[in-house]
């Protein structure tokens, strides 16, 4: 039975859950295969979380392989193929629990860097697990500067190999998920030396363990790095590496190649692969940033409808605690930005595929802007979705702190995705990096891409706003934006100029510009997610209520977005402080109409509570009854041996005599 | 041997190291007393820490079970005393990681709620540990609100009992420490009821376990809640009572009796009460909240110049990470902050000594601005040292999010001060009532307290700062933010009241204010702490460059704060956009002149490698050696019965045919 204070706040809803789902989904036919497939894999008892919060780091290990194992026996049950329809869902369906994530990458790597010769001889292997891939790039010393790694790989004319070697402890490789335990293979990135001069770094197949009884080959030194704040299912590794050789075919030669004779040759185009590169961290947006903030809206709202504490009104029962202004202001700004960076993540997936489809005809023009966007969008959604995950946590107060809430670990694991793929500061001045060159190529009348050309517009006019029903006008936020991204970028290209003109060395300049460039390279990505979600509400349908209600959340989140960084609106005046006062009246306003749908609105995420795995947000409300039946079961309510050792002694007054 | 990129650090520092340690101290003895405290526990193998990032929750209680007992024999030994000097220091040297903390709670509930004749009859026998004491207050459905708690307990007169009962699920005490699996008794707060009428909320002392065989009570249910965030070491525990009788004699009686026909007597004044539990909140800071963010500074702020990335300038080797202006951007406002706080943690315990002494002689009128100033603090510095120890985990990189750094479970465990004693947003709308309640009261020109006074004077006036350098004068930036504080609380008492006039209810004109009134109690506790900075680095003595230093310290603590927060202080036009450019040129200028002594500066706080228990912070920076030797320790490096059941059946392929 649903908890009628959940219940109640269904029966409101202003509009269709089942097509606010289908809309997120991409169709009602994605909805139904997505389901299908979310009840194919929790049916199976060998994929099911619910023990996941009792396990120790060697458990969660072990069964992480086993699901691993277990679902190419699933996938042939189900005659899901990898590029079939079914197959995007399996990951999500399986909250990312699983083994062998890096094998895939293992067989992208060698797809993309390899030869046709080291493509047919090595996917087959992989694709029928007859190895095992991992990845080895980052050292214990190094990571976001590749051209810093040490370990080096120096070719053998005699003997026709590579010999690899970790020269000191900095350059032992550490992190690789699979290798700590798991991987017979990877892929090692080197610096590649040939009759002692260094080519830079390249990468290098190399055999780390036994296919016959999985012992370490001669050589190598592997285990796993321990213990982390999450991701307690992988074995994340470290490998030093002595005089291993391995033969000149080895290395990864689409690129580049060394002949018999140690002659070095460089063919083809690299770019195809910086862009990869460039796609992975957009294409990890959905499943490992917004899919972890969507549940922990879901649970939080779910629980602060459920939840009841002190008197709003005098002589009434305790109130839901979304009721109070400050609870709303905590959690739904955080459900407006999870449907923000929806629709932007479909944005850039579009882009990206067209970014693609030009750069297999050999047209390069729009790397730089699918760089400058994949890094920005990357550290934006990434630190935006870990805050969130954090607000909701706090916001579910003692019981959030729970394992059991769920809640911990979505922080835990999302908080990651602000270190992987590209540290987000470096990732940010990335892409200031490009809005100043752009800026400057703008000023000088130069063409700039798609994304840059507000840059030459700039305008110095004044906020239109004249009450505060103006601030729900996308025009008018829309533009409040554009400006604060101008502004922020010309200022700080200006300051950097002004550095240089003044005998500062550019190198010097720039750092000293850096704190400011970051704030210019937010605002840029703020602007465009505002655009691109005010553009997205306009183009819906209007039946069924879903244009409404999402217009409600574009306006929350573009409001949200000033009030929290009121400076930046006002500094030179664009915004007046009036003008202020109406926004924060019309997003305070907001909060209350977006509360009565709050539930529906999460509810449309579509998350069975097997993927919650929570005690707070379960679809039927029954927080405490969970609570208490989950708790029963921790481990912790076995018989412990303190109490015999210890206890009993200080008790009975036994402890030898102090 | 020490890193000499960490070395270097250590002398080039402005100041006397070891004057600061005193000073931060309190004095060169108590330096003495510390490290005395220190070296006697960290020598003592019971008390170590170095598997804990690889233990179970289970085995984590056992330690701290152990250290716990181990604890008595330890300070009869070294001959220290509860009210000894050396006592204080006790908990910060083992990192909080020892049980029967809540029996310590059980014991003052006794001490100040009950009679003189329960004290003789209890105390005694918690002080033996002839029996293990917790504290049931929270339930299932219950936390801040005292009033809404369920479980009862009824007089009987017949047997000149209570009868204890929890009426439904929510009722069920949860989260009380040490009760899960150590307690023998605990003090239970319950709904009195004599003859069918209800008399609010009582402790009654309550045996939950048999002092004979640990088995529970008749009537009792009890367990452990099972896994959190963090705390792994304490049991926390929930509770069912099913008609569990207790003696007339155990309802703590220092401020209410039931007489044995069942009359109930109120005497004495609560007041003395109440302070007590407004006293923990600062008590708390610092150990459980400054603390782990000096220990993080000191694990970030080293670790950043050991490592090394990118070039800085071009043709010299790879930059120390600290050299770039938005690491120290992320770190050194952290590092600012912990020397703000401590100095302020100085001042509320000086103020709060001084209150305890006039309500001894029963003068209360301090009561109310020391539940403001409790209340308030307890909220900023929480959050502000949360989201710094975050900041710091960051900082880190991928080195930050391993268990090993030290740095997760800093976090994981600070976090939870947000949320206990006394959930943060509830605790600032306390403040803001005392602020509202206070600005009209002096605006309608009645006596304030001390600390609100400033709420009487505004002042219309604009910043008079007029280049960068006037922004290093206290006198500038303390007067910005008494402006700020003022404008937020005067303005939200206007649109309160404006909503009462126009004929909103009083509890709903409220709850449409509270986004704004949590704004007004921050900036009153933000200015206060800035003031307080201020006026303590003017009291300094010069020598040994510790004013100096301070003095930097403070402007960095100011600034930041003004940087953060543009739009508070532009708003009314007070700071114009000019000054706020030079606000920030002034903040950036600060950065890299603190940037100088950043190691020195953590070096003061004289963490002891031990109490760090952190590879990237270790006082001699080898950093790389303590991570591999660290992670191999780990027994995620014993063989795991993956590989014979699900690895070795893969490559081998002798999984049964699919």
């Amino acid at each position: 039975s649903v908890n009628p204070d959940l219940a109640s706040e269904r029966h409101t809803a202003s509009f269709s859950v089942e097509q606010l789902t289908a809309l997120l989904d991409g169709g009602a036919e994605q909805t139904r295969i997505r389901r299908a497939v979310v009840e194919a894999i929790e049916s199976d008892p060998v994929f099911s979380r619910e023990d996941q919060y009792f396990q120790t780091q060697n458990e969660r290990y072990e069964a992480a392989v086993r699901k691993a194992v277990h679902l190419q026996k699933k996938m042939h049950e189900m005659g899901w193929t990898e590029d079939g329809p079914e197959y995007k869902y399996i990951y999500r369906a399986l909250s990312g629990d699983v083994a062998f994530l890096l094998h895939r990458v293992f067989m992208r790597s060698i797809s993309v860097l390899g030869s046709d010769k080291q493509i047919a001889k090595w996917i087959p292997l992989a694709t029928q697990h007859k190895l095992i891939g991992s990845y080895a790039q980052t050292e214990l010393g190094h990571g976001t500067y590749l051209q810093g790694l040490e370990t080096t790989a120096v070719f053998d004319t005699a003997t026709q190999e590579f010999i690899l070697n970790t020269p000191k402890i900095s350059a032992m490789k550490w992190w690789p998920g699979d290798m700590g335990r798991s991987a017979t293979h990877t892929v090692v990135f080197a610096q590649l030396y040939i009759h002692g001069k260094c080519y830079g770094i390249h990468p290098f197949i190399v055999q780390i363990r036994s296919l016959q009884d999985h012992s370490l080959c001669p050589g190598i030194t592997a285990g796993d790095i321990g213990p982390k704040m999450n991701f307690e299912h992988i074995d994340n590794g470290y490998l030093l590496l002595k005089n291993v050789r391995v033969p000149r075919e080895n290395m990864l030669s689409k690129f580049c190649e060394v002949r018999p004779d140690g002659t070095y040759v460089r063919q083809g185009s690299q770019k195809i692969n910086y862009f990869t590169m460039t796609t992975v961290r957009i294409s990890l947006l959905s499943d490992e940033v917004l899919t972890p903030l969507m549940k922990a809206c879901t649970i939080a709202i779910r629980y602060s409808v459920v939840r009841r504490q002190s008197k709003l009104k005098p002589g009434e029962q305790e109130a839901k605690i979304l009721d109070y202004q400050t609870q709303q202001e905590k959690l739904l700004p955080q459900l407006a930005a999870a449907y923000a960076f929806h629709f932007i993540n479909d944005y850039l997936q579009e882009l990206f595929d067209r970014g693609y489809r030009e750069i297999q005809r050999k047209n390069f023009d729009m790397l730089p802007e699918l760089h400058a966007l994949s890094s920005g969008f990357k550290a934006m959604i990434t630190q935006h979705c870990t805050a969130g995950v954090e607000i909701c946590l706090r916001a579910c107060g003692g019981h959030g702190y729970s394992l059991l809430s769920g809640l911990p670990s979505l922080y835990t694991k999302i908080l990651a995705s602000c270190i992987y793929e590209g540290e987000n500061t470096i990732l940010l001045l990335q892409t200031a990096r490009f809005l100043i060159k752009c800026f400057m190529a703008a000023s000088a009348g130069q063409p700039v891409p798609p994304s840059v050309t507000y840059l030459a517009a700039v305008k110095h006019g004044k906020c239109p706003a004249k009450n505060k029903l103006d601030f729900l006008s996308p025009d008018i936020y829309t533009e409040a934006y554009q400006h604060v991204a101008v502004r922020l970028t010309s200022s700080t290209a200006a300051k950097l100029q002004d550095l240089i003109q003044s005998g500062v060395k550019k190198y010097d300049a720039w750092n000293q510009c850096t704190v400011q460039l970051v704030q210019a390279a937010k605002a840029h990505c703020h602007y465009i997610a505002v655009k691109n979600f005010a553009e997205t509400v306009e183009k819906l349908e209007t039946k069924a209520g879903i244009q409404k209600i999402m217009k409600h959340l574009c306006d929350l989140f573009a409001l949200h977005g000033i009030f929290a960084n009121t400076g930046a609106f006002l500094h030179d005046g664009y915004t007046s402080a009036a003008q202020m006062d109406m926004v924060t009246a019309s997003y305070l306003d907001l909060l209350a109409v977006i509360r009565k749908d709050a539930v529906p609105l999460v509810d449309a995420f579509d998350f069975t509570d097997q993927s919650l795995n929570s005690a707070l947000g379960s679809s039927d409300g029954q927080v405490y009854q969970r609570l208490y039946e989950w708790a029963q079961r921790s481990p912790t309510n076995q018989m412990s041996p303190a109490y015999e050792r210890y206890l009993k002694p200080l008790l009975h007054n036994t402890l030898s005599k102090l």
